[in-house]
C-alpha cells in the first residue's frame, strides 16, 4: 500500500543578468524536479518574475532529457531573464494577489528563483507569501551572479567563468603585445564588469604568475583612480618589461567619486564618452605619455563565453539548482543553497545553506588585503581564494567548428486565470 | 662515402600583427629545419626584420624539442614581431648592405620570413639581394595574417582562429541579449578587426545558421553606411526577434568615405589607426531607435584567442611553416607556400606555391557575392568558403584553470659583425 504523496507544481525562473552557468542551474533543478515524486509539473516562467505575473509559464516537462541536458554547457538564460524587481506589499498589493492568483490557478507550491542579491530580494518576498498572504508556497533562491557579491556563499555561480574567461583573455592579450611592443602597441587595456565590487577585475590578477606576466595593472572600483601614480607605474612597466597590460574595471571612479566612463571625458576619437572606461585611460595613456595603445571591451562576451566556462564553476552552478529542489523536498522556504569551502588546496567545497533574509539586498565587496597595499593588484590571499574557482575546462560540443547550444520549445502552458496583467 | 652538403645557417623571423598561430608556424619552420642537414642553426629575429638589421639574433638550438612544440599552441609571436618596413634599395642602401653584413657574418643562406602583405614585400625584396647585391640567400616567405587578406592562397593561417572566436563570441553574446531583450538590452554591438576587408566580420555570420540567429546585421568595410538603412533593419529584427546583434567592422566607411571611428592617428606603416567604431554605432541606434544597447570591441582577445583556435587553421599554419623548409630544401627562392582548397565539402586541401611578386603589396578583397544583395549579411557562397576554415579545436594545455603558454628563452647570438646598426 503507497502511502499517498501529495503532488504540488513548482516554477522556476531567471532573473537579472545571465551568465555562462545559469542554465546548468536550470539543469540542475529540472533534473531533480523529475526524479521528485511530489513535484508534478515543473513550470518556467517567460522573463523571470514576469512570467509568474503575466502567467507566460513554460511546460518544461514538454523538452526531451536530451534537451534539458544540453543545458548544461549552454550559456544565458533558456527561459528568458528580466530584470524586474517586486516592490514591498504595501507598495504593490495587486502584484501579489495576481502572482498568488497564478500560482493557485497552477498548483505551484514550489518557487525556485535564480539570480543575483536583487532577485533574491524577489525570492525572499515571494516566500513571505505563505505567512502575509496565507498561500502555502515554498521559496528556494538559487544563486547566481558574474559579480560575486553575495553574501555568506563562499562564491557564486556564475562569477568562476567570468574570472576564467578575464584571466585567459589577458594572458593571451598579455602575449600578443609584449610580441608588439617593440615597434608597435606598448599599453593594452581590457574593461571588464564589476560596477561595485571589483572580484571581475581581480580575477584577471591570476593571469600574473610571474614577475613581469599580464596584467601588470589591475584598476578596482574599490580604489580611487589616481592619474599620476597609474601613469608613474605605466611607465615604470613599459621601461621595465617593454610593455604593460591593464585590467580595468568598469566601475573604478575618480577623486570626486565619478565613474570614469561617466566623468565627461572624451575619448580618444573626441566622441562624447559613450559607456566605456577602456577608451578613456587609453587616452590618458596616449596624452602623459604618448605610448601607442591598444584597448577592448569584453562586455557580454566574459559573461556569455560559456565555451571557456569553468569545470568547478560549472558543477557548482548545477549543485545549486539540484540543492535548491532538495530543500524544497524537506521543506524548507526562504533559503538559498550556498557554497561552502573546505579547503584551498586541493579545493574542496561542499553545498550549505543560507537564510534569504539574510542575502537579499547584500554586496560583499572584494576584502581591502585582497588588493596589494599600491592598489594596484591582487595579493597572495586574493590568488588563494580566486584561483580555485577558475579551475578545469568543460568544453561545450561542437559541430562544424561551432558550439551546439541548445534552443528549448518553450510550449506555453494554457492561461488558467483567463486574466492578463500589465507588469 | 658520404656526399658532401653545404651547410648553410637560416633566419626566421615573424613581421606584423600578431595571430593565434604564427607561433605554430615558427613550430613548423623549426621542426622542419632540424631535421634539415643542409640548415645548420636556425636563427630567428628578434621583432622581425629589426632583429636582423640590429643583429639581435636568437639561437633557436638553445630551445629544447618540447618548448619548441609547445609554440604549436602558443599565441603571438615567441620571438616578437615588429611592424617595419624595408624601403627600396635605391632609397636606402645602407639597409640592404647592412642585411648582408649580419647574414655574411652568420652565414645565413635561407631566409624565412612570417607575415602579412608588407611582409611579404619585405621578404621579396631580401630574396633579390641574390642578383642586386650578388649575395647567395632563398628568400620564402610564410603567409600570416588575420585579415586573411594575401592573394594566390586561398586563405591566410591566423584568420580561421580569429574566425571561429568571432563566430563563437557573436553566437554567445546573441544567446545572452536574447535572454535579456525582454527588460533590457535590445541591441548588442561587436566589433571586429579588418581595416580594408571584410573577412572577419563575414565569419561572424558563420553563427547564423537559422533565420533569427544571431548576428542580425553585419557590416562590412566593403559597403558604405547607410545610417537610415541601418536603423530600420535593426528596428525590424528587434520587432520580430525581439533583439538585434550586431558584427560591425573597424572599417566601416560613410557616404564620404570617413572611417566611422578615425582615430586620426597613424600607426608604424602609416595605416589610420582604428578602434571603437562600436560606440559609435551604438549611440546611433540609442538616439535614433531609444533601444537599451550593449557593446563589445574584442580588438587584441580576438586575435590572439589561442584558447578557441581553430584545428584547421592550426594545422596549415603549421604545414605552410614545414612547407617552407622544404621550398628552400628544393632551391627555391622568392616564394610563398599557399593554401589550395581541393574540395569544400568534405573539406580539403594541400600546399601549393605562390611567386612573392604576386603576393607582396596585393589586397585581396572580400568578394561582393559574398555579401547579400542588401549588404548586410553573407551568402550561402561566403559560407560554403568559410565554414571549413573555423572547422575542429585544438585546445592548449592548462594547468589550475590557464592556458600554458610557452615564454621561450631566446638566448641572444653573439655579435660577430662588432657594429651597431640604428633603425
Amino acid at each position: 500500500m503507497a502511502t499517498r504523496i501529495p503532488v504540488r507544481n513548482a516554477f522556476y525562473a531567471q532573473s537579472g543578468g545571465v551568465t555562462a552557468v545559469i542554465n546548468a542551474s536550470a539543469c540542475g533543478v529540472i533534473e531533480a524536479a523529475r526524479k521528485q515524486k511530489k513535484i508534478g509539473k515543473l513550470y518556467a516562467g517567460r522573463h523571470g518574475i514576469v512570467g509568474a505575473l503575466t502567467e507566460d509559464l513554460i511546460d518544461t516537462s514538454k523538452e526531451s532529457a536530451a534537451a534539458i541536458r544540453a543545458l548544461r554547457h549552454t550559456p544565458a538564460g533558456a527561459f528568458g531573464s528580466a530584470r524586474y524587481k517586486l516592490k514591498k506589499y504595501e507598495d504593490t498589493p495587486a502584484q501579489y494577489e495576481r502572482l498568488i492568483e497564478v500560482f493557485k490557478a497552477h498548483d505551484i507550491g514550489y518557487f525556485f528563483y535564480n539570480g543575483g542579491g536583487d532577485s533574491a530580494d524577489t525570492c525572499l518576498k515571494v516566500s513571505q507569501l505563505a505567512e502575509t498572504l496565507d498561500f502555502p508556497i515554498q521559496a528556494i533562491h538559487v544563486p547566481k551572479t558574474v559579480d560575486n557579491d553575495l553574501p555568506i556563499t563562499d562564491c557564486c555561480p556564475g562569477f568562476g567563468s567570468v574570472a576564467k574567461y578575464v584571466a585567459v583573455s589577458i594572458r593571451e592579450a598579455g602575449f600578443d603585445v609584449a610580441s608588439m611592443a617593440k615597434t608597435s602597441t606598448k599599453v593594452f587595456i581590457m574593461e571588464v564588469m564589476g560596477r561595485h565590487a571589483g572580484w571581475i577585475a581581480a580575477a584577471g590578477g591570476l593571469a600574473a604568475e610571474q614577475a613581469g606576466d599580464a596584467p601588470h595593472i589591475i584598476l578596482f572600483p574599490e580604489i580611487t583612480f589616481d592619474e599620476e601614480k597609474f601613469c608613474a607605474r605605466v611607465k615604470q612597466c613599459v621601461e621595465k618589461y617593454g610593455y604593460c597590460a591593464v585590467v580595468v574595471s568598469e566601475g573604478v571612479r575618480n577623486s570626486e567619486g565619478k565613474f570614469l566612463a561617466d566623468a565627461g571625458i572624451r575619448d580618444a576619437f573626441g566622441h562624447a564618452q559613450l559607456g566605456g572606461v577602456a577608451p578613456v585611460v587609453a587616452q590618458l595613456v596616449k596624452s602623459k605619455l604618448n605610448y601607442k595603445y591598444h584597448w577592448a571591451v569584453a562586455d557580454y562576451l566574459q559573461r556569455a563565453a560559456r565555451h571557456i566556462a569553468s569545470k568547478v564553476d560549472v558543477e557548482q552552478a548545477y549543485a545549486v539548482g539540484k540543492a535548491a529542489v532538495e530543500f524544497a523536498m524537506k521543506g524548507h522556504n526562504a533559503v538559498m543553497p550556498t557554497i561552502v569551502r573546505v579547503a584551498d588546496k586541493p579545493y574542496r567545497w561542499k553545498i550549505g545553506s543560507a537564510n534569504l533574509a539574510e542575502v537579499a539586498n547584500q554586496e560583499k565587496m572584494l576584502p581591502r588585503d585582497y588588493i596589494t597595499a599600491d592598489g594596484m593588484h591582487i595579493t597572495a590571499k586574493a590568488r588563494r581564494y580566486l584561483a580555485p574557482l577558475i579551475k578545469g575546462e568543460d568544453y561545450p560540443p561542437y559541430k562544424d567548428g561551432l558550439p551546439q547550444y541548445v534552443t528549448l520549445r518553450n510550449t506555453p502552458v494554457k492561461s488558467k486565470t483567463g486574466k492578463s496583467f500589465v507588469v
